[in-house]
């Protein structure tokens, strides 16, 4: 397939002839965020949970959100992507069963109706689309592409997507460090710097955050930091900080503690606030539901263990809550949400299967 | 005098005879700040703190702030603003006495150097120059020239400055937004366009916020705030929300009440944490100092006085404290400055002087 582009002829794909496997269908996985987007090929083959999702290739690219970089660029990116996990994985277009794209970005129906439009053009009329916002990817990792319960990303910004099994969804949080994401990477360290300069003009206590972050940015006073700050409008660089803080709070700094108790008090009632709004607790508040936790902000690999005690906040109010850290990206998960509506769809072709 | 500039000549000032006035000399007065200048021109001639400062004639031009606009642009700036002023007042550059050049972004001695060179070039060695922070001339403006106290900035940004009779001089806030200067006008704003997002995704409590945010904004849902934030970098435009904080506070709304209580104990704290660190308070915490206070936050006109209860919190600890309202601009402080500086030198050489 040849399409004109920018005057020139472009190649959604190498035209490579069907593959050796001759009917084998495969399942694309999209995941968009607003540093690079990852696709992933999957079989419409059946695994058992205790195995890896089986992935054939995996191809990377930049930025497809297309508030970040308009409307044809993300297109592209989008497109490039897809055509190069195709091209590594040794099939063609026309093996494709089902596109999941999940993009950062994607907030409301019109946004998702100019994707399917597009994805029209590229493949056939048989194939199965699902276009999401990015979290419902991070999600669909945890849950082994199944849409139910919560998600939690945190990462230098932080959003709480929440879904039931009726198909209602929910969120809270994710709307950038002006609107308020304290407990996201670039909250943390936005509060961090605060607390450094207030305690160098008077208006807060001494801190270990003054020579921990002078250090790291190679800064010789407090004063600098304003110029620091305001020379770089990057959100993932003041986000960066964050190691910095944990390791404050760790040698028992006051100040360093009280921002994390902070995000972790912030970021727990994202959560709650989903929950509540979609009932995912069941009306005795004590149903079982996955809590699916995204992003280094985290990761548990510190001793002051923000995610960990973010799971302990929401559990004193949810005791059915299940945590889960994925064991698969999010492309992945993208892809598993996809691949689990066609196994349904051909369970209900073929009732009798045997998995095994 | 010409001066050579992107290959033009470009005229300081139109070269104007002496006045009639013969020998009499002139201060020039400028209040540099991020959205315009403002020069005036003032007779070195004495008056009673009874009358209005005397003022020959005013220009007004852009932005002079080095950090925006850069430092060649900034000196154009300044140095347009300033023969504009001499060509309406109808005197030569050599009538003046004293230049008083308060501009924002000045904060180190490397900056005034800078000026104080450039200045050097435009006017003689008999002349005398000050070079400040635009705070200066704020605080000028409310203690008729005299650096003495402290003085409370908050518009759209919000900084204390303070000086001590000996020369001392102390700052805090101003460290924009990121760095938390939550009582600025920017402050105030987004804590409310925060409250309507974590009342609409289920994290906090309703509020009449809600409904007059969108109003004012002409938008239809809270959603839509999100893509009207980041659309536009521009600070002042989010701080234009205050009123509509104010409004809600006065009609009882908890909530706008709250962050402006909140806006209130910052601003008190930066002039707190100031007065701290100069001792303005005397040993005893009850010495006599003028708090200068300037900027539309801080402006009486509503019944929520976001001014009046900065005073009340800030009287509590600092009986002594002397809240002041500039009857005069910025401009005619910095003016005041150095005219109080050049008739202290005329007193000294003429000690019996009649006023009168």
């Amino acid at each position: 397939m040849k399409r004109e582009r920018k005057g020139d002829i472009w190649d959604f794909e190498h035209e490579i002839p069907a593959t050796s496997g001759g009917g084998e269908k495969l399942i694309l996985g999209l995941d968009g965020g607003t540093s690079n987007t990852i696709c992933v090929c999957m079989p419409v083959i059946p695994f058992t949970s205790n195995h890896s999702p089986p992935v054939y290739a995996r191809a990377v690219a930049g930025c497809s959100n297309h508030n970040s970089v308009g409307e044809t660029a993300a297109r592209e990116t989008l497109e490039q992507v897809m055509a190069e996990a195709l091209l590594k994985s040794g099939c063609s277009r026309s093996a494709v069963r089902a596109v999941c794209l999940a993009v950062s970005g994607v907030n409301h129906p019109t946004d998702q109706q100019r994707i399917l439009d597009w994805l029209s053009d590229i493949f056939t009329s048989d194939v199965e689309f699902f276009v999401e916002n990015d979290a419902v990817a991070a999600l669909a990792s945890g849950t082994m592409g199944k849409l139910h319960g919560c998600v939690l990303i945190a990462g230098t910004g932080t959003i709480a997507y929440g879904y039931t099994e009726d198909g209602r969804e929910a969120r809270a949080s994710g709307a950038g460090p002006v609107l308020g994401d304290w407990g996201s990477g670039y909250g943390i360290a936005a509060k961090a710097l605060t607390s450094v300069i207030r305690s160098y003009d008077g208006r807060g206590p001494e801190t270990m955050l003054t020579c921990s972050v002078l250090h790291q940015l190679q800064l010789s006073s407090p004063d600098e930091l304003i110029g620091w700050t305001y020379a770089d409008p990057s959100w993932a660089r003041i986000a960066n900080l964050v190691p910095v803080v944990v390791s404050c709070a760790e040698a028992g700094d006051q100040v360093a503690n009280d921002i994390l108790l902070h995000a972790v008090q912030e970021l727990a009632s994202s959560v709650k606030a989903v929950v509540h709004r979609l009932g995912l607790c069941g009306k005795d508040g004590k149903a079982s539901f996955p809590l699916v936790m995204v992003g280094n902000v985290l990761e548990a690999n510190r001793r002051w263990d923000i995610g960990k005690e973010v799971i302990d906040c929401i559990a004193k109010d949810f005791p059915g809550m299940r945590p889960v850290r994925p064991r698969v990206e999010p492309a992945v998960g993208a892809a598993l949400l996809a691949w689990n509506y066609v196994i349904e769809q051909y369970q209900q072709e073929h009732p009798v299967v045997d998995y095994d």
